[in-house]
């Protein structure tokens, strides 16, 4: 293939034919522009153009390679080319938002300041971009549920006990047999190269160091493959599935998940279409609000019988191609005669369905309403893991029960396990530890984690996750107004 | 009739001789002053003067024709005090309020940048008068029941069920035997000429383009055969009648109105007397203190045995001449007798009441404190439907029930779906919609509920209204701060 | 007598003699030190000097010439002392609070601007001098009873009955056995002439013109003659008693009020002793820094045994000699003997004392906290109201029940009046009313109150207060956070 | 010995050999340092200087003296270096928190003007330094205990009972068979010379002075010995004992505090591990930053297993030593064997717990999370002396109840009293009191409640403690908005 240049990929920028540059290679996307699950425009947008930093933060980096027949790679740019491209990127003009993040990050404060969780957030919403942010940050709608999720912890107090012998205290537990030195767990942290270059890895090397479990989402910005690569040969690794509606497709990505070396299939019920997250569907134009100022209406021709606007978040997309039509009857089965690992379900929203659960044989449910991303007043996990501790207790010895959503304290992880969880998941807090400190970030938020799980254990006097027990919670009839969510 | 001019008009500006311009035309109001719902207090302040600007935004444009007898149709004004009236009204000076009116509405944001009814009403606070908007946002007392009308919506939670085919999801039902895109119908929103010039023109369009039903206000600015004649043939339009005391008169609304082709009454009642809406009342006085300073106390004279102050809102004498006396036993088989079309009570608000309805027979219950804007107070209308819903479930197989106040997202409309509502009514937002983009911005609305309750549907696990259940609703003992209302 | 000097009277500062001015005439109060209620140390301030701006306010005129015996009256100041003193007075720099007084009230808005009792009392609180406003609001410690004396009644919603015929609607009542135009009365507000020198008299002659009864308080700043005088010949009085600890003392004044007209007691048991009413005790430090600037710590010796600091508040000696010993047993027979005017005991806070006040046969009970201005988290009386009418319905058969704390709209009004109330009294608003805009305030208040409540009467589906009925209400379990109260 | 020179003890300023300066006497802690409950490294940034203000303010004056061997007193500083070190004290420049505390110092109000404990608590913001006020001010977490510990309260409303004779009221009370003047104690309280010179010695006097009894800490910046000599002979003193975790010292200790004149243990069992006391723990890097500016990230090398950061607050340390292996089997025979004094067991946190020590049959429990210092999320005292109130009231009568944490009002006090608590216990309020005043205003701290507690009972009818019952409790099932906690 002989190297191509710019004015020759600029001709390719319609429909009918649409070359893109991505790091300093050209592609024919044209035949694609159909299929790609965050719709054609969005391609067209960069049609005969480099589309390098878009691409970059929220795909895997063989996402094209692998997508695209052999014959679609065009080859590579012209050293020339290649140069005036960089040349460009180099003196484009800075957005205000990239000025701000870049002033802000030169302010980052030490990581020994770093006391909590909360702190660890603060920072992040300090040098994350304003796209970044808003990505991770977006819940659906009203974001009831996303901040109910945190605020229900609230609403449980201990019934700490004395006098008991506390003075070596283990916080070790098992998820699915595997070894995790505290109940907490990465639940499907995604698209984590829009906080930093090294993307999830950050978190992979965190969890190894410190001893914790990371479950890999399907929608991460690098492939299981690469998560893989980069993880400890003795570290368990667990899958986020979202599964394709093509059952074929579906098993081809199981099978390759499994070979791959990953312990458990978490399958996503959740978010089976995507949930309407106005943050971050807002976020280009407050960008481009701030560079180019504010746009104005303009009348549309009265008549029109219907007026569409199609609206993408960043991660809408994702999930375009996933199955909407799972069953208990016909996908479990599926699931389970196409692979050995043990399966657990993410997404369980109510009682009913943990039930459900159980009688369907899986070896694990994760309570989770995707961190309040997909239905709003989605009930928050908390508040069904009580439920399900009240109503069917017998539940909890059938499958092993998980909660994510909302945890931002070793109290909060305390009280789920009180009532019976095995293990907590955290999501967005993985994320903002690892953009603003990458594996670092990661490490101290664990270490924090563990010195308050250990500190709430030892003082409700408890020296193993054993002696969490339900009776050492009260819900209690009123709220408080201090908690900072 | 030979035209007359403006000074001959100026010499009738009394109680015992009194004419008004409208549109050019001069009236005689001499003896309609004391029949005018809103008071003579009103024209007079008018007399002998121009009146067209306050006539109409809040009247139908035949209404003074209708109500006058030919007799007191004066006749045209002549040319050349037309041309000085025009010329009056050109030079006039803007008060402050229309200069903020026009400076907001050049500001106007695209429609595709509204995302939300929240959205759209914030554009409409912009753009709308001070007067329009004091009488659209206006409630009762303190407005109280307007806002807890909302906020009652924030206590229900989903218990949402997972693991069922949604891929295709209906949203459609039928009203009355009547079929909707979806389960909200446009509920009585009157007086839409102060937002827009159009009126509710722009909603009866809107809500043919997207498959919704109106129900057309007594108080419309718009008179019902205008709206009649503005809507495509095929279009089911409802009526939302206001009975006036004198039983002849309220048949021959009630004959009108069928033979115009509405297709079922809404009998309001709960609005049989002015609530006190203090807004709308102040509305003159912030506009007059804006452009000319307060105003200061002068001593009355001691002794006075009462000081009676006339106290009128913009809508206070719309309702000046209804029924206050119907009952149950009179007025139902009243209507029965007059009109074939379905009945339905508009104004319900406790179980005891929604209960003689169906005992009466009518058609359907619209549980409803009028947006708030009558008694201070008064249960919201999700509360009653819950308790409805739990005290007595039978009544929704009597009748349809339907609910309004307080809908501003689609999974408000899916909650009450879910407890038995065949239906919900929006009244403010529809308002607020077309004051800002007419006809447009309607169907966004619909658009944008219409997204949020297929989204609803699929992430709570249906697909269908008919798979909508109690079950999936938690009525939660907490109450989210966080919902902006 | 012959004229005294000023001279002459600066030479009478100490305890051992203690002359004072009052409206130019001169006491000795020597002996009386001792005796006042407010403590020697109040008037001390004032030795040898004029006392009638401090004295005025919150004695009736006649309070001096009845405790003084005529020897200690030693004459009027003589013509030039007297021109001189006014000179002074007039000379005399205002503080920049009677600045601050001046402009607000010479800003004060028309009455026909006031639509709400919300709405008076922002205007008093501009309009009323610090202290006089410190009086009237303050309330025990942290205020939180008074606050929710009015919270209280946001817990409480309608429901709302309709298709009632309510065109005529009466809402008036008898309060034992005396017609009240609506079921409210005025409750106990003392002080008057802090806010307006006609004082109470303004409240008599408004609910003279209004049709309402006013309950005159045994501290009002006039005498219970000088109201009585100011009436209508028709109008019946209460008097609010605060019994004197002497039983002969208190006795003659029984007989006194009885003789001069009033029509019943309301003997006030919930202010025993001085609420801590912090506001008021700070007002004249307030005062005292806006003109003099702050003052520090000196500090004290240190080994002194005990640090006694003096606390008056307004008010707080108004009840000095009241008697703390008052039971059931021994005062209600006490006062039946020597009176024939029907009783009510002011003050009940919980069931069991309404229970009791039923035992001891008086003829009503006054469910009141005293406005919050005695014990803070006593119970709000419409909670109290509600408890009595589910746990004791037969005690509203065995005597009236009244209500008082926290109205502040008809609504509140026809709420309590469902609950079993016969009628609500409201104190702060009148005396805010009256300061305002003296008597026509007052009855522009009452005027207020009828129409929310006769609006409010109809749309619950009630034509007199008889219809009123428990079931119209129901408490709810959220609270409502917009009620500005 | 002879005296030693600045240069000389400049030389060891390492882990092998550490000398420091206290109150110009030089001390050999080379061999200390492992022992130190603060840890080596606090002690090593002063190694081979002065240490004196760090020192002076949390340590007992003999703490240094009596854990050090004689050999390593190395005796005084020369004069010439007293006298340097003098003028180096003299012209170091002042930290801006400590102009700040000096400029409020001087504007402190008057003590009559203090007139409840939340003015008590204001002032004490203001004049005490960064760091105390962060050490007595901080608690676990978020802070949510300590500030629902005040909020509990509120819950809780008087049903106030009238007609009955309290003209005389006796408030007073005895605690494990001592007078106390008012049903209140001193809650070990610790650190006072971060806020006074005096130190605990002001609380000692002032309680003495108001007939109160003060609980000791272990952690009193003066010396049990110091505060025994410092108060009255008649005067009855209760000690807060923290366990070591060695018996033999501990059981010296008990020993120690009986033979000085102690009344009563009370057995702290709600510390054993630090709290994560934030705002402490960040207390020298905001001074830090307000005199340095603030520090940035440097980024780690990656790849570094773990990050361990060492986290200590002012006082994290001083329970280092303490014993975290108490039982109830165990820990109270070992107490009652080795003394005769009442023992109470201070930490109580739930039901269950108070059986269990009613069983051990120990004297007494304080209901008590330690002020919230601890385990965040711990239940407010209050609400758990009213879940035992109601759950199990025999406990009553099986040992004597107190509570401490939140209390601010008399009606605080009286409230808990009336539920069955013997007294009630205050920790920071008294440290802000004598922080300001000293002595006095632990004085006028007791008379504040005094005179509060004494208007509340007679508000409540009741004349002695015994008239205080549960039945004048209502909680409520509302949440006062208006606290200022």
């Amino acid at each position: 293939m002989s190297p191509l240049s710019l004015e020759q990929v600029a001709q390719h920028k319609s429909p009918e034919s649409c070359w893109i540059i991505i790091r300093n290679k050209v592609y024919d996307v044209t035949e694609f522009l159909q299929e790609h699950p965050g719709g054609a425009e969005v391609i067209l947008k960069y049609a005969g153009r480099d589309a390098t930093w878009v691409y970059e933060p929220i795909h895997p980096p063989d996402a094209l390679e692998k997508n695209l027949p052999p014959s679609k790679h065009l080859g590579p740019l012209g050293l020339d080319s290649a140069r005036l491209l960089d040349e460009e990127r180099q003196n484009a003009k800075k957005t205000k938002d990239e000025i701000r993040v870049e002033e802000a990050r030169r302010r980052l404060p030490p990581l020994s300041r770093i006391l909590s969780l909360s702190d660890m957030e603060n920072v992040a919403t300090q040098i994350l971009s304003h796209r970044a942010y808003a990505y991770y940050a977006s819940a659906a709608d009203d974001e009831i549920s996303s901040m109910e999720n945190a605020r229900a912890f609230t609403r449980f107090f201990f019934q700490a006990r004395v006098m008991r012998p506390v003075a070596t205290c283990d916080p070790s537990t098992t998820i699915l047999g595997f070894k995790s030195a505290i109940p907490i767990f990465v639940s499907g942290a995604a698209l984590a190269k829009l906080g930093h270059p090294n993307g999830e890895i950050n978190i992979t090397k965190g969890a190894f160091n410190e001893g914790i479990i990371q479950m890999v989402s399907s929608n991460a910005s690098l492939s299981p493959t690469a998560i893989m690569q980069a993880s400890d040969q003795t570290q368990p690794l667990f899958f986020q599935l979202y599964k394709h509606r093509d059952d074929d497709i579906a098993e081809r990505r199981v099978r390759e998940i499994e070979t791959l070396g990953y312990k458990a299939i978490f399958l996503t019920v959740d978010a089976i279409v995507a949930g309407n997250r106005e943050r971050d569907i807002r976020s280009p134009w407050v960008l481009d609000e701030q560079d180019n100022g504010p746009v104005y209406y303009q009348p549309e021709s009265v008549g029109t019988k219907t007026i569409e606007v199609n609206i993408f978040g960043t991660a809408g997309a994702l999930i375009a191609n996933d199955d909407r039509d799972m069953t208990w009857e016909k996908t479990i089965p599926w699931l389970r005669r196409i692979s050995r690992l043990p399966i657990v379900i993410k997404g369980i929203q109510c009682v009913q369905d943990a039930i459900l659960a159980a009688e369907a044989g899986v070896d694990g449910i994760l309570i989770s309403n995707h961190g309040g991303r997909q239905l709003d007043y989605s009930l928050p996990p908390m508040e069904t893991l009580y439920a399900l501790r009240r109503q069917r207790p017998e539940v909890f010895d059938q499958l092993e029960v998980y909660i994510d959503g909302g945890v931002r304290r070793g109290t909060d992880v305390v009280k789920a396990v009180c009532l019976g969880a095995r293990a907590v998941g955290l999501g967005r807090p993985f994320l903002y530890a690892q953009s603003a400190y990458g594996e670092a970030g990661v490490s101290k938020l664990v270490q924090i984690l563990r010195r308050e799980i250990v500190t709430a254990m030892q003082l409700v006097g408890a020296s193993s996750v054993n002696d969490l027990l339900p009776e050492m919670i009260q819900r209690v009839d009123w709220q408080t107004p201090y908690a900072k969510l």
